[in-house]
């Protein structure tokens, strides 16, 4: 017999009213995602009961779960204190992401509430973008100077000071009196030697990352050095903190994430449906509108065609096919070019190799369609439309494909985002070039018949 | 001044057949991206010539960088004892995932051509799935009987006969006679125990995973228990392999990039402009002929309203229009269902919730859309167009959040993929009815006119 089981979400409603220290323990019952789940099926007065009403440590692991932007939504709608001990509680890392997502006032009165160190060091990190080096470092690891003893080192890796991830166990660095990093030391060889041996005669040199560096170039990094974590420097060489393969992982996939939603029309690369309804439908109906815009320009040569296209009515059935295929075609084009761009197999100056490869493929499919769609009108509509049917989505197959393979190219390289401008482009050019391939040459076939 | 760059491929053409034994340094100096965008500039003899002057290491590095499937491709076609020199070198998860890809004639003479103990894990590791536990996990590992002692483990470790990553390193695992998980305890303990402790005494209980598990649960797992790595045990406890959180994150993006390129019509998730053009050109028709049948079903709608049409020409301008913007709505919709289903923020269960918060933004963004759509329609065609065209695009609009939110649910429900899936239904729903709305409401508009 199955027992009834109560939805987490009505079970959370029940408690904060009835029982307010409970809450805690029951999520703790609950995975990441059913915590985010049932968060989010709770209304917004809710959602901060409970987020007050929770050990700040638990909030902060629910708050790390979300993505940025709704968990800087949450924290701003937050008494202050209740904010800054969440704030706290978050890893560094997450803390200077979220709180670079708060609204200006808001964040000055959390910084405000946080300890001076961690405000200082919150205020650091937000110099630098989410997705850098410096961005993504640690700010807690084990730094020491040259002349510090492996006891020295051993001592304060174990004191209990630090809350290190295993990666950063691993290495301890050496800096000099200015900051300057000067070597490093794996500290599982700090073991097996004599306590009283100095950092300085079993130290090598350390590669480190600027800064400044991005995502791409950290990943190369870790891979290249073979390590798991890296020291981040400014440019005169300072330690500022440790990147964590782990969160470049979880940047790296963050991003291909919020490519694919912007890909889909969904500008800034996130909506949750707990977002504000007015916040979703702005953001929806901005890109819509370019669409909209587009697509008439686009179908405006139809209107240009109007004579023709009443003169063989047959042909608006085929129109939207055309347009959809077309489309198709060159999405698989576009996914392609944006599959190869990641993994660094094309660059965007292989325009010319990209399209010869995609016309060849574009030329069979595009007779392959053309024939089939073609014979399926010339069943229908007789052998005129047929013929015309054929013609315009076999080239505009050829047409679609050189498109979708090419725009994503050209506009990394001229520095713009492909995931949000390639799909616009292409049906663009693609409606364009089918409609005037099918209603062009139509007029031509009816003045010449 | 700058130096003239010689383009790698160019370069590696010329050292194979100038100076075969140099190609291994040369490919040294270049980034992993780099090596693979280079080879796959070359034509396919060139290639499998350079594969088989490199040293097996440097092979599989390369190996190891391009998708399984276009690996299981280079690795055929190489002679089988160069195939098996590079399939030994690989890391033993990758080993499984490339080999279960090749041939099935080819993969026997290649496991034949490997060490019996290589080819027995090999085996072993292919019997599961690639993105189950058992698929992902290392051969390779620290286990012990309880009664050996902290000295043996450790002489173990540093005895360089295994190869095991940082996140390996950290666990020995105990077993009993019959090979069943006992305990596990963290190899940094030992260091500091006296050499003859027994394993028995320090160890702890051991969370495993059985081999049979997904992605997403591994991945909990991991995250449950804050570790980097977890011991893999069969149904009866038997301890298999450890799987290691960078294994599985690798596997978790590669899986997010696969549904992307699914969702954009490349049928099984993956295509490089390195593969044959006949898979290619055939993957890509087989799914776009799939779409050309369902959107002649969604353009029937028009051939039924021709009459119509013909009396008010200036509607085709709009079909198009009306079609491709609904797409757009519709695919913003099943963008956030898709995030929202990663994220395990909305389950499968949750159809009626989404499509209320789908249809919190489908209203205003219909009306919103609809109106300026309208607009311009009734400026260039006058109000009877006007008004139909704004009418249809608002209801559809409705229509599309509400499929393209709710289908990705749906599908996963009923256990098809809505990477795959999703898409087309969309499509083809919001076409028939866009289509039937501004058609059927012009028929009538004009009967009554």
């Amino acid at each position: 017999m199955d027992t009834v089981q109560v939805e987490p979400s009505v079970r959370l409603r029940t408690l904060i009213v009835d029982d307010p220290v409970a809450v805690d323990a029951y999520l703790a019952t609950l995975s990441g995602p059913d915590v985010v789940r049932a968060m989010f099926r709770l209304d917004e007065d809710e959602r901060q009961a409970i987020l007050s009403a929770l050990a700040p440590e638990t909030a902060a692991e629910f708050i790390e779960d979300v993505p940025d932007e709704v968990a800087a939504d949450l924290i701003e709608a937050l008494p202050v204190q209740d904010a800054a001990d969440i704030v706290t509680a978050l890893p560094s890392h997450e803390r200077a992401d979220v709180l670079a997502e708060v609204e200006d006032e808001e964040r000055l009165q959390i910084l405000g509430a946080l300890a001076p160190e961690t405000a200082a060091d919150a205020r650091e990190l937000m110099t630098y973008p989410a997705e850098s080096a410096g961005g993504l470092m640690v700010r807690d690891f084990l730094s020491f100077s040259a002349s510090a003893s492996a006891r020295e080192v051993l001592e304060d890796l174990t004191s209990g000071d630090h809350d290190l991830s295993p990666n950063l166990v691993r290495f301890a660095y050496a800096v000099n009196p200015e900051g300057r990093l000067i070597g490093m030391v794996r500290t599982r060889s700090l073991v097996a030697a004599s306590p009283s041996t100095a950092i300085r005669d079993v130290m090598a040199p350390a590669t480190a990352i600027n800064a400044e560096a991005d995502l791409v170039t950290i990943d190369a990094c870790l891979e290249e050095a073979e390590v798991e974590s890296l020291p981040v420097t400014d440019d005169d060489g300072r330690l500022l903190g440790v990147v964590d393969r782990e969160h470049v992982d979880e940047a790296l996939a963050e991003r291909a994430a919020e490519d694919h939603l912007k890909s889909q029309g969904i500008v800034g690369g996130e909506e949750l449906r707990s977002m504000p309804v007015g916040v979703r439908s702005r953001r929806r109906l901005s890109w819509l509108s370019i669409n909209i815009v587009l697509n008439l320009i686009a179908a405006s040569v139809i209107a240009a065609f109007e004579e023709t296209l009443a003169a063989l009515i047959a042909l608006a059935v085929f129109l939207p096919i055309v347009s959809d295929m077309s489309g198709c075609s060159g999405n698989q084009a576009v996914a392609v070019s944006m599959r190869e761009l990641a993994l660094g197999v094309t660059n965007p100056r292989d325009v010319l190799r990209v399209w010869w490869q995609e016309a060849k493929v574009g030329v069979p499919n595009g007779i392959a369609l053309g024939a089939l769609l073609g014979s399926i009108a010339w069943l229908w509509k007789g052998p005129l439309v047929g013929g015309l049917v054929a013609f315009a989505l076999a080239v505009n197959t050829l047409v679609a494909v050189s498109i979708g393979g090419t725009v994503p190219l050209l506009l990394k390289r001229f520095g713009a985002d492909p995931a949000v401008a390639s799909g616009p482009v292409l049906t663009t050019v693609t409606d364009l070039c089918g409609f005037f391939l099918l209603l062009g040459t139509a007029t031509l076939a009816i003045a010449w018949l």
